[in-house]
C-alpha cells in the first residue's frame, strides 16, 4: 500500500467508529454496576483486546461529551486522592433505551453488510 | 419512543452508514462484470433487502462522488435511450486494493462490537 492507500483505510476505520464507539460506550456503562470515568473505560476497551481494538482513547472523550449532552449518559466530578477531579458517567434511562435500538439497528446493519460481502446482495 | 429518542436513533443509524454505505457499494462494483449507475446499484441494494436495507437512494450518490474523487472508482457517462445520459461508475485497482483492506477492518470492529454486546468486554 502506498501512503494514499493507507489514508483510505485510516478514514473508513474512522468513518466506521462513528456509530460504533458510541455502541460499545453504551453497553460498557449498561453493565457497570458503578459509574465509570474515562480512563476506566479506556482500559476495558483496550485491556480485552490490546492492539486489536480498533478504538484509540482520544477518540472516547469527545464521543462521552456528545453523549452526555443527549442525556444518554449523566455525570458527576470527584475528587481523587491521586491526582485531578475524575468524571465519573453513568447510563441514563434515556441511554437503556437508545442501547436497544441501536442494539437492532446494529444487528441489522451487520447482517447486511456480511451478506453483500458474502456475496447474497448485488 | 418519544420524538428525541428517534433522533438518537436515527443519528446512530446515519453515523453507522457513514462507513458500511462504502464498503457495500464497493463490494458490489467489485462483483458486477460491468459498469453500474447509480439507480442500478440502489436497486440491487434495495431489491435484495427492500425495507429492511439500512441504506436510503438519497445516500447513494455523494459516497460514488467521494469514492470517485479518492479514484477508488472511475465513471464514464453514456447516453441512454430512455432519458438523460447516465454516470456508469466501475473499481479501480486501487479500488481493489481498499476493499481486501477494508474487509479486514470490516470483521475486527464486527468481531469487536459483538464481544462487547455478548458482555466479553467491559
Amino acid at each position: 500500500m502506498d501512503g494514499q492507500d493507507e489514508a483510505v483505510v485510516r478514514k473508513f476505520q474512522k468513518e466506521l467508529n462513528g456509530g460504533t464507539v458510541s455502541l460499545v460506550l453504551l453497553a460498557i456503562l449498561d453493565r457497570s454496576p458503578e459509574p465509570l470515568y474515562g480512563y476506566e473505560i479506556a482500559k476495558r476497551i483496550g485491556g480485552a483486546l490490546a492492539a486489536e481494538t480498533p478504538v484509540k482513547q482520544g477518540t472516547l472523550y469527545p464521543v462521552l461529551r456528545s453523549m452526555e449532552s443527549s442525556e444518554l449518559l449523566t455525570s458527576r466530578v470527584e475528587p481523587s486522592v491521586s491526582g485531578p477531579p475524575r468524571k465519573y458517567y453513568s447510563i441514563t434511562d434515556r441511554g437503556r433505551t437508545a442501547l436497544v435500538e441501536w442494539k437492532a439497528t446494529w444487528t441489522r446493519t451487520r447482517d447486511f453488510v456480511d451478506a453483500t460481502l458474502e456475496g447474497n446482495v448485488g
